[in-house]
Order: structure tokens, then C-alpha cells, then sequence
């Protein structure tokens, strides 16, 4: 099957917002007037971000869902995105599965594929998105003050435990691998809380680097510090006794870490609730620009929690 | 070098247009009022479009410029895109002179790098660009209309000519191969004779594949035919005596390709000349769904003028 087939069968659907979809040189999007359009790309390589051998139907979900993550941690509304597949052979079973997985997730969020290129090359994907926000709502890395609660979003480390689990790495039950593993591979990107949290979350950040590493992000660009506990990080996990590192610094999460106004404690747990998703409160923003980590005691707790940078690791090292 | 500092060091300038640029987990754009947002996306696999040891300013160029083109043929003003890399290694020599090609491209058509994302992989670049356009004023691949004139903008063949010199399979006079390799690494977007058409041409579409694959693709979609005249082709060249299959699918040409009705031929001359872009009157289209060649006594050229297929052709092969 060629190039133009390939994107005919498993790319090509009706057109439901944009003016124009794929097939031409460009696709046309007309925004909702006076909306601010929220863009962002993500690239995954085969035996970077995945196995190669893994489940196609779960791989088109994760593509498009570490997507979908970058706008809800804007508090974007998605609207569309485009797909650029490299792959090294034109194989119809996988582009099938591929193509369901991804548009399952895309239907839930009326995220529509506009346009896209495919060409042979090792297994990569590249998606771009575009989300909607209305001008000065959009949640950005630049606006934790000192005094903000810290809160995250849902459990943090399962990804990273169904990554050394599959590895071989470490042993979980059937049901706590089951349950990692899906989140693994098929992250659930946080669209309605990063919604629901505007006008109330001061700063966000979705979490694909680590807790700590992505919570830097937050406090550079805020030009500010942060204290976490220990205690209110451990009952984040769904596995018992997991190292404090997965929590830290597991990556892979996609869930959201936001910044909040101690007097709007109550509006973060309406949106949670509004939003379905659980929010914890994790620790607090500080004037002074230093991240640290205290346990129950109140003890600094030392330790290198290294964020995952693609530069330095890779699921295949 | 990690993943961040590679970031901030090539890829990170102050952003122009876009409300928010590089940094964040989205970028934020404001389309001009009623504006249309065109939008293209590519991808480009190291051994498959371009040889691994490329000069690295010249490979930032054409990464941009293949996108350019797809705004060029559609009639849409750039705007900014997006950039998803995967290098072997983090090499600042090599990026240094990747993102200096690729941001005097940039410049010349006022287009911002608003996103992007850095990752260890086989080197492949991925380019989302965004352009506008008002409503309606696109140029489409489905306007032809039987009786239209069919265009072509500056030369075609000398990319595959370059390509074929650089693999020792053909010769080349030094003057010819100084222009065949700077149209194969360097092509220039014809942006300004898009721009120049709207309004005119009835239909448009980018050559990167080969003439007669690319048209075919503007007569599927028109539900037309055409007819070629091979004596208008072949002044199209650069080099003479190339082969007449390296005019009619050598690939990436990235010229246009357009089609006006002959009352407007005047009007398509002054958009030539307003855009400084050299244009050609190479066949017409028809009625009936066919694409015929032929030579100047009016004989019908046969022979198989296969298009670029990402998934049968390769650089590599």
C-alpha cells in the first residue's frame, strides 16, 4: 500500500469543525472569534517512548494523549490536531489499530485530525495540537505566587512502575500490573480539570518529566521556590511501597500539577469534583527560589531525583 | 547538553507575533479577526529525504521551506510553526548551524518558531506551519475547471538532477551542479506567487512529488483531465539534455503547479511578474478524467513517469 492509500484508508474521515480536512496542501481551521489558539508538539520514537512492539491501539491513544495533556494543562478546549507518521514498513493490520486507538480518544475530546504526512523511517510520531482558550484564561508556568497551595492531579509513579514492571525490573501483583501498565500506556490527558481550573489555578504544568522536574518548570518561570511533604506525596501511588523516586521523578504521569490561592481552596475542590479527576494538595509555593522536600517530621529530605530528560534516558537504555 | 539547555540555546528568541512562544506546555496565537488558519505539516527521516552527512544549515532551510510551500500553494500569508526533532545525539555544532538555515528562512517570511519539542532518536524533523488566509481565497486542489490553462512556476527536474549527481550516477558541468544542488538542498517557497494568485488561480497545488503525480492529484480532486505539451516542458530544465522523467517526477521540485481560465492570462503575467517568479503555460485542462503528454506533432507521449512514493522510493535506496 502506498503513501496516499495509507492516509486515504486510516487518516481520511469527514470533517466536522474544520473548513477543510485531509487531502489538500493545507487544512483550513476558522477560530471562534476573539479565541486565542493553544498549539503544542510532541514527537515519540520507537525505543525512546515506547516498544516497538507494543500494542498499536494503545500507541495511537498515548500519541495523542500526551497531546491532549499539553492543552488541558493550558485549560484549552481541543479542537484539532495533525499526525506525522514515519514508519518502517506500510503495514495495514498495525495502521488499523493504530488509527482506532487514536481516534477513540479523539472522539471523547471532538478533536478532529485535519492534515498530516506519512513516510517510511524508524517508528516516529510526531502530533501537533491546537486547543481554543479565551485571551488572558490560558494556565501558564509563569504565574505561582508565594503563598499558593501546590496541588496534583491523580496518582503519580504508576507509569513508571508498569515501565520497570514490563522490564522485568521489579514484580508487581496481576492487578497492581494491570492497573500500571494501562496507565503506561494509556495515560488519561486532564482536558476537564485543566477547564475547570481556569480563572482559579494561578500556574500548571502537566507532568511528563517527573513531579520535580516539571514543578521546576513552574517555579523558573515564576521566578519562585516550593515545599513539598513526603506525607502528602506517598498515598499518590496505587501500588504500596514504591520508591519515593517514581513519585518524584517517574515521568510519564500526565497528570496536572497546578498552583492555587490558599482563599480558593474550595473552588479547586469544586473543579476537581466538576472535573471528576482527584486533586491532592501537596505542599506550598515559597517567596524564596529553591525547591525542597520535607517529610513528616518537618526533616529536609535529601536524595538526587533526577527528571527524565530524553537526552540522558530512554525506555530502551 | 540536555534537552532543555538544547532548547533554550537554538530554538528560544523572543517572540514576535505569537502572545506566548517557546517555554510554556502550549504556545498561544491570535488569529487576525475572520482570518482563516491554513495548516500543514510534514516530515522529513534522515536517509529517506535527505543524506545523514547534509550540511546542517542547508537541511534547516529545506525543513522549513517544504512546509512553506505547502502555504505557498494554498495562498496563505506564514504566520509561525512548530518544530519536533529527533537527533542521535545532542550535537551543538550540528544545531548551531541547523537553526541559523532554518531561521534566515524564517525571517525572510516573517514566520516564528512559537513550539516544539527535542527528543534522542534517528534524526528526523517534523515542521507544523500556520498561515492565514481569508475565507474563501485559499487555493484548493478541487477548482480546476475544463478549459483552464495549467501553470507552472520556475524549473523542474534540477533537484532530482542534483540528487542523482551527488550519487555519482550521473555528471554534471560545475555550474550546472552548483545550481542543481542548490535547488535540491536550498528550494525556494514560492510564497509571494501564491499570495499573488488568490483570486485568479482556479486551483493549486505544490510540486514535491513529481509534475505528473502532483497534478494528477489537483485532477482527482477537480474530477478532470489534463493535457501536457512535452515542448513547453522541456524549457523547463536547467541542465539541458536531462531526461524528460526527471521534468515529470523527479519530485521535490517544490514549485507550483496552478490552473486559471484563459481569459485571466494576463492577469496570471502580472501576478508572475509582481511576485518575480518565473511562469510557464505548460497544458490545459480537460473534461474528460485523463492525463495526457504530447510531444509537438501533437503524438501521444507514452512511457511510466512513476511519482515520489515515501513508501517505494527512497534517497537511501
Amino acid at each position: 500500500m502506498g503513501e496516499f492509500d495509507l492516509i486515504k484508508e486510516f487518516f481520511t474521515r469527514p470533517t466536522q469543525r474544520a473548513v477543510l480536512g485531509v487531502g489538500d496542501d493545507c487544512a483550513l481551521l476558522q477560530p471562534a472569534p476573539g479565541m486565542q489558539l493553544a498549539i503544542s508538539t510532541d514527537m515519540l520514537v520507537s525505543g525512546q517512548h515506547f516498544f516497538a512492539d507494543v500494542d498499536p491501539f494503545t500507541l495511537g491513544h498515548k500519541a495523542l494523549a500526551v497531546n491532549l495533556s499539553d492543552l488541558a494543562a493550558c485549560g484549552a478546549k481541543p479542537l484539532a490536531f495533525t499526525l506525522a507518521l514515519a514508519l518502517p514498513e506500510s503495514n495495514a493490520t498495525w495502521l488499523s489499530a493504530f488509527s482506532k486507538g487514536m481516534f477513540a480518544l479523539a472522539d471523547q475530546h471532538s478533536c478532529e485530525l485535519i492534515g498530516g504526512d506519512t513516510t517510511r523511517g524508524p517508528l516516529t510520531i510526531s502530533i501537533t495540537i491546537f486547543g481554543e482558550v479565551p485571551p488572558g484564561q490560558a494556565l501558564l508556568r509563569s504565574g505561582a505566587c508565594a503563598g499558593d497551595d501546590i496541588y496534583v492531579s491523580g496518582s503519580l509513579g504508576d507509569a513508571r512502575l508498569g515501565l520497570e514492571a514490563l522490564q522485568g525490573k521489579i514484580s508487581l501483583s496481576a492487578h497492581d500490573l494491570v492497573q500500571a501498565r494501562q496507565r503506561l500506556e494509556q495515560p488519561t490527558p486532564r482536558i476537564a480539570l485543566g477547564l475547570a481550573l481556569r480563572g482559579i489555578a494561578t500556574s500548571a504544568i502537566d507532568v511528563s518529566d517527573g513531579l520535580l522536574g516539571d514543578l521546576q518548570h513552574v517555579l523558573d518561570s515564576s521566578k519562585a521556590g516550593a515545599t513539598l511533604h513526603t506525607h502528602l506525596l506517598q498515598p499518590l501511588m496505587i501500588a504500596a511501597n514504591q520508591p519515593l523516586a517514581y513519585i518524584l521523578a517517574g515521568g510519564d504521569d500526565y497528570e496536572l500539577v497546578f498552583t492555587a490561592p490558599p482563599h480558593l481552596r474550595e473552588a479547586v475542590t469544586r473543579a476537581a469534583q466538576s472535573a471528576r479527576t482527584p486533586v491532592s494538595r501537596i505542599g506550598c509555593i515559597d517567596a524564596s527560589p529553591q525547591l525542597r522536600l520535607l517529610d513528616a517530621h518537618g526533616t529536609l529530605v535529601s536524595g538526587t531525583f533526577a527528571s527524565f530528560d530524553h537526552f540522558s534516558s530512554s525506555i530502551a537504555s
